[in-house]
């Protein structure tokens, strides 16, 4: 049934050693829907009174559970529960969905003794099949009850991932530790309008949940929202953050602006820059991490434009593929941004190698250090927009390769 | 140096007969700057008095050329010359590429009589190399002299094109009869906006300048600005219509509005139209050519960014060439485009099968008569938007193979 592919020859050597964060337990099962023999369902329980945050898809065809979520956090109350399934999306079901979506989020309610719009939930997989509810409901009761690692956690929630996703860091409140881990999941349809794919943040900080929602709302800007891997939004789209305040540093913290949360904030960010990063390295078909920085340009919504135009050119990105230092398709990209740029003062630059000045090839560029810098995994792409602007960006995608059809033009089977 | 790639199994079976327009001479010379033993400049001359209008593109990285044309047409003079050369776009070539440019527009006045800014150029090929313009002029010379078909025409202006592109119509203006034939190259890069790489029509018809650039401007919506490739839009797009006089079709039509245009606007639409489609069955690696068309939108601005959002979907443009009708894609298309739909009033039909209503995959729905439909070269999306508008749209575009990634990961050698 579904296929495997190989693990991405741009993924981490190891998934990395995550600590427990106090209060929150972790639970799998296997429901076999669409995989068979690995688990496929994620429950988290939080303990009473856990902040919660998120950011979702922009799509006018968002799934269901999207639109739960949005529910119970204009509701309010603290999160109880986070219920993923992988392989089935659920997404455009229609009403059929619907009643699916809520008996699972009736049994997790029951067996956890919270409310229903304490219970968070996501599905991700095959567009267009219902949930069949009653096959997952033994599968919840048993995940409420198992208790995994974080590397297990991360694995039920992959589909066409070729590797799982997690990441965790430190920060210091009030002179006591806390902890941060996240895990993600996205490899395909990527190209995040407020956030991608699957992904979820953890915390043991004591902080409320306007607080954790406007830092993941600052966070996710240079982070989920800068990396493209073939410009397809999904429609299921999420991106959670929970905060159990079990840290025990000290008292809860209820302003956005409260300067303890200096070091807290800077962790927060780089912990969803490594995630994001993840995801393209394990874009579909990628060989090449490409990094795309935008500067001179009008202003940073600007810069953002073209590098993201630059990101999602198919003709760049093959050209990359194909190791070729093809800048005029760089320069195709940036005209077709619609941004304000000046041809005759664009710079183009590849592995910090001058093509472009003055509107026309550089005299003095070094082709073989180019065609080195190309032959590697990590690409440096930097433009100067030539406007004289304060504007900068940085967007993060990968290559386009044969891979990427091979994985798409398959049959859903 | 440069490849020749197969023939497009979506190539028209012969190139069209042409007739001779009345006024309009057809010049071709080799000058072997990148192919050798083919054409690759076209110079066409055209009478005393003969209306001109085009329409650009809007990258903010236009090429010397595309400026040229500009300027020309401010200037307001009847047109005297077209010369194309293929294989150098002189784009983003800075001075050195604008000065060459100035000499082979001056050496084609010169040889033909006229003022420079009744000459139009075009330059199709590599950017960022200086086009060598003392070996032009002698080339230039001899296509002034030469006297070839619109096939050896066009074919002098092809690149990646695996096949030369004409169409010819008639019209009867005033009970006369007039001829419209048109010529264009375009194979990636495609994602016109305003016009698409270079396309030219000329006609013997009797109408001034401002009448031609009125039903350019009028029938380029529906053709060249209704396909897509790549989503890539090229820094050289260039659209020009040349009209002879020559018809000898009653006196000269000065007014848009004039009731004899009736026919041949209709005819010069259904030759816009044909030419846009030659483009797509041209796309890099194609194997199907795909018609998309949005109904039930809320205007037809909205419908066209619907449909152009599932046209340039690498999901779907995979999907199809695998021959998966995987609809879920589609809805993802739709929700990304981020124009009013109504998820559980959306439409899908793939082949005149209906695959979606009211939300949900159709219980009605025939797979196998879906699955014969997209093993078929023609495929045919239809979308309902759902929200009930008067908005609607047909755009066209081909599926994303491993041969767009043959053809562009090469290296430019």
């Amino acid at each position: 049934m579904a296929k495997e592919y190989k693990k991405s020859p741009l993924a981490p050597e190891f998934f990395p050693e995550m600590p427990v964060i106090e209060g929150v337990e972790l639970g799998t099962a296997s429901t076999e829907l669409k995989y068979k023999g690995r688990d496929d369902l994620l429950l988290v329980r939080f303990p009473e009174g856990a902040a919660v945050a998120g950011v979702f898809t922009k799509s006018k065809t968002r799934s269901a559970p999207v639109d739960w979520c949005r529910t119970c956090l204009a509701a309010g109350k603290p999160a109880r529960v986070l219920l993923v399934n992988a392989g089935n999306a659920n997404a455009f079901t229609g009403r059929a969905g619907d009643d699916a979506m809520q008996k699972c989020i009736e049994t997790a309610a029951g067996v956890t003794g919270a409310d229903n719009d304490q219970i968070y939930v996501s599905s991700t997989g095959v567009i267009g099949e219902v949930l069949p509810a009653d096959r997952m409901l033994t599968h919840i009761e048993a995940a409420a009850k198992s208790d995994v690692s974080w590397e297990q956690a991360a694995n039920a929630i992959r589909t066409t991932d070729t590797f799982a996703k997690g990441a965790t860091r430190h920060a210091v409140i009030d002179g006591r530790e806390c902890v941060l881990n996240g895990i993600v999941k996205g490899s395909g349809m990527i190209a995040p309008d407020m956030a991608t794919m699957l992904g979820y943040v953890f915390t043991d900080a004591d902080i409320t949940s306007p607080v954790l929602q406007q830092i993941l709302s600052e966070t996710v800007g240079p982070s989920f929202n800068s990396i493209t891997v073939d410009s397809d939004t999904s429609t299921s789209d999420t991106l959670l953050a929970f905060a159990s305040g079990k840290s025990g540093a000290g008292a809860e913290i209820s302003d956005p602006a409260d300067p303890r949360l200096a070091d807290f904030r800077v962790a927060f960010q780089d912990l969803m820059t490594d995630l994001a990063h993840q995801v393209v390295r394990d874009g579909e078909g990628a060989t090449k991490f490409i990094k795309i920085t935008v500067e001179g340009a009008e202003d940073d919504r600007a810069a953002k434009v073209i590098a993201l135009s630059i990101a999602n050119s198919p003709l760049v990105k093959t050209a990359i593929a194909g190791e070729d230092a093809n800048w005029g398709r760089i320069v195709m990209a940036v005209g077709k941004a619609g941004e304000a740029a000046d041809r005759d003062r664009l710079i183009i630059e590849i592995g910090g190698q001058r093509l472009t000045e003055a509107g026309m090839a550089s005299k003095n560029y070094d082709e073989d250090a180019c065609t080195a810098h190309l032959k590697g995994r990590d690409i440096d792409i930097f433009v100067d927009a030539g406007v004289g602007g304060p504007g900068k960006a940085t967007v993060w995608t990968c290559d386009l390769t044969h891979g990427y059809i091979d994985i798409n033009a398959d049959y859903r089977s």
